[in-house]
């Protein structure tokens, strides 16, 4: 329709309200998309979480709690913040468990007549205790469950149990591959010594195939005779598997100089910008501050803790100004014991304070997709009519899932929770093992994990929930 | 509800339709859903397309068109469909162009009194000529704009010109930020002569800042000086332009030993499914066989085309039946010369076939995210209408937006054109560079946009489009 040339400028001023109104999600993102570039601008021009990712990895390393690296994690951190003139950088005192690996972690297929001796990539499993000084040694049992292990009766008396079940590389949902595999690394050392093994031998929790071994937390019991336990790689495991068949009777030395020291103390790392409005109403954007020992806990969870201290630099350089607060919490002691989400919770600093969102990027520093949202219907339905807010950021998904390990203790109270959800195809190639440094994060994916984490405090802090 | 127990099976039976037909998607995949659970589960259980990508990176390596290693991969890849026992595997020939880059890059900014030389990282461009053999020294002029050059008048005669101008790192869209910036690559050399200049660096197209030059095509005009052109890592780009600014008079030495011999046979390679209804409706998905010659072109294109071949591998173990042709085509030359892409669309053969659909893969083998469809309106909306049977693999986006350079002559008549749209915020890390080796390349992304580009073909030969 070609309109009169006199009309043409009213035509308009009748068409846009119309335009506008014929889409909800246009009107409600208008205040934000505008706030999405300039994060992206910023976020993108500056390349900053890559640059903080590598300044904690490069002067703190593995972080273990109880470490002195994780020591040197909480100072960096808190300097970090410092740096930012914040409107307050604090910590909160806990205690966490030390556990240390020790200088000797191996696992030797011994030799027999007409075969050479063969080692196998190992490391202990996060809290399990030592063998002798000169190991373990003994014949191996393969298992594939705890069903199958429960039925072998005096069969596993004595012998190294050796969980191979791999995570199920068929299913899309990487997370839910390891949900599905990791209760042998978990309870495999108690399940073992109820049936009366010596150890345990456990293959990775990966998707790669390679001579990586991949460590993680492990639990006893105190009415169950502790036995070490150890992870093997994933050729590691399938070599094992392959002798066995060849020579069930092969034994396994297996020698391990883990031990757990006492408790000590150490602190959940916190920085805030004040609400304008409502500054009592607290949203937490957090990661966990803790890492595994064997790489420099890069993607878990350096990457979550540096993209929230991400958000908070971006809303400095933009100068936004949330109507209600918005704090970065370093979680630690996730990794072993949790002990810092859990004091984060009952802290009597809570007290005074309400919080409405707890969001925690703590699955790598991918690609976001969107968010997770453990959260009632009538919240996660609210919060979703912001979805659109997030499509130019290819972040636009939000469905119901679970938000975060250290969130989880006030998530459980019904606050709504948020985890950032990212492409996972690639994370338990790194996960709990050497392989988690700086050089497998993509400085761009990791940046727009913290442009997607800031875009959710802003609209949460000046809509609520 | 509580329903008495003898009308329970009724009650089921009635119930079913209702949620049926409830939701149109619903209804449309019905269809689909097994078979894209299928091809996941079959694509992840095997990991072919990796495996296949190795195979082709480690016995062809480098594969720029007319090299002896592009001759292999032509064999190498019809082996691997002859292998899965198809209706049809041939090759299509053609004559493709000749350019080598010889043993000699080099560019060395020259010493003065007080400072040593310092060596920069480049590499020639594809489609440069040499420098005379002991090299070009001249001043260097900066500029980043072709408007900025145009408007030096006498200050460039005799130069080395430098576009230093960096992809722009804030846009969401990396190949955005490629094609706001590649004209200096593609036309620097004709624009610098044009002006006087003697040679041209070029700050290489990456969003990483490394020192690995990245190469790609180049044009000269026929009309206008042919003046040598080399890429310069986005580090030594950095240096230049800082050394440039402390002393804006010292002198690069450029010394390129690149050549364009005479053209060379080659060949397209195809292998198909044939339709079981509609045998001559034909479906193409394919990539492109060549690459450039620093790295083993594993992203660019390696992962495309082992991607199509690995959608006939799902297709033969699946037993999946296709109603319409599907085409798996390895195509040729797309790197500087497109002469396979341009050749595929006019081959006599295409006379007795009806193309219906082509999808291309050359944006890396990363998560897919989805297709970008090059196709009119009516045709757009009704293939969209499968994006929900793409939901359970993640990449149910499908856009507007461009297709792939290779079928872009037969596209550009009328045939709907689908680009495999992945998550490419990495991708530019690798491109055309040494950089670009199978290490970088996942292979459950890659393995997944096999799944997704699979189960396209399937929807596209049983619907038609």
């Amino acid at each position: 329709m070609r309109l009169p040339r006199i009309a043409y400028p009213l035509a308009w001023l009748m068409l846009v309200p119309v335009v506008l109104r014929a889409s909800g999600e246009t009107d409600r993102c208008a205040n934000y998309r505008e706030i999405a570039a300039q994060l992206r601008a910023s976020g993108f021009g500056s390349m900053n979480a890559y640059a903080l990712l590598d300044e904690l990895t490069r002067r703190c390393g593995p972080r273990l709690s109880g470490s002195a690296n994780a020591d040197t994690a909480v100072a960096v951190t808190q300097a970090m913040m410092e740096r930012l003139h914040l409107d307050r950088v604090w910590r909160e005192r806990i205690t966490v468990p030390r556990w240390v690996r020790g200088s000797v972690e191996k696992a030797v297929v011994l030799g027999s007549n007409n075969r050479p001796p063969t080692s196998l990539s190992v490391c202990a499993l996060g809290g399990s205790i030592a063998t002798p000084h000169g190991g373990i040694t003994a014949r191996v049992i393969e298992v594939h469950s705890f069903k199958e292990l429960s039925v072998l009766g005096e069969a596993a008396i004595g012998k190294i149990v050796f969980f191979n079940r791999p995570m199920d590389p068929t299913l899309m949902d990487t997370f839910e591959a390891y949900g599905g595999a990791v209760e042998q690394r978990y309870s495999g050392a108690l399940q073992g010594a109820r049936v009366g093994a010596v150890a345990v031998l456990v293959r990775s929790m990966t998707l790669a195939l390679d001579d990586v071994p991949h460590t993680g937390s492990m639990g006893y019991a105190d009415t169950v005779k502790k036995i070490p336990a150890a992870a093997l790689s994933t050729k590691g495991a399938n070599l094992l598997s392959k002798m066995l068949k060849e020579n069930p009777g092969l034994k396994v030395r297996l020698t391990l100089s883990a031990q757990t020291l006492p408790d000590v103390p150490s602190a959940n790392v916190l920085g805030e910008i004040r609400g304008t409005e409502k500054p009592e109403e607290v949203i937490v954007v957090g990661g966990h501050l803790d890492s595994w020992d064997k790489g420099t806990g890069a993607h878990d969870d350096g990457s979550g803790c540096m993209q929230a201290i991400e958000v908070l630099s971006l809303f400095r350089k933009l100068g936004l100004r949330p109507k209600r607060t918005v704090r970065a919490v370093m979680f630690m002691n996730e990794e072993n014991g949790m002990r810092g989400g859990k004091a984060y919770a009952i802290d009597p600093a809570r007290g005074s304070e309400n919080h409405i969102a707890l969001i925690e990027s703590d699955r790598g520093g991918f690609a976001p997709r969107g968010f997770t949202t453990d959260a009632d219907s009538t919240v996660f339905e609210r919060v979703r009519q912001w979805a659109p807010c997030f499509e130019a950021l290819k972040a636009a998904s939000f469905a119901r899932g679970g938000s975060g390990a250290d969130i989880s203790p006030l998530a459980s109270k019904g606050i709504p929770g948020f985890g950032l959800d990212v492409e996972t195809q690639r994370y338990f190639d790194y996960h709990h093992s050497a392989n988690d440094t700086i050089d497998k994060v993509n400085p761009r994916e990791l940046e727009l994990g913290a442009i997607v984490l800031a875009l959710l405090c802003y609209v949460l802090a000046q809509e609520g929930v």
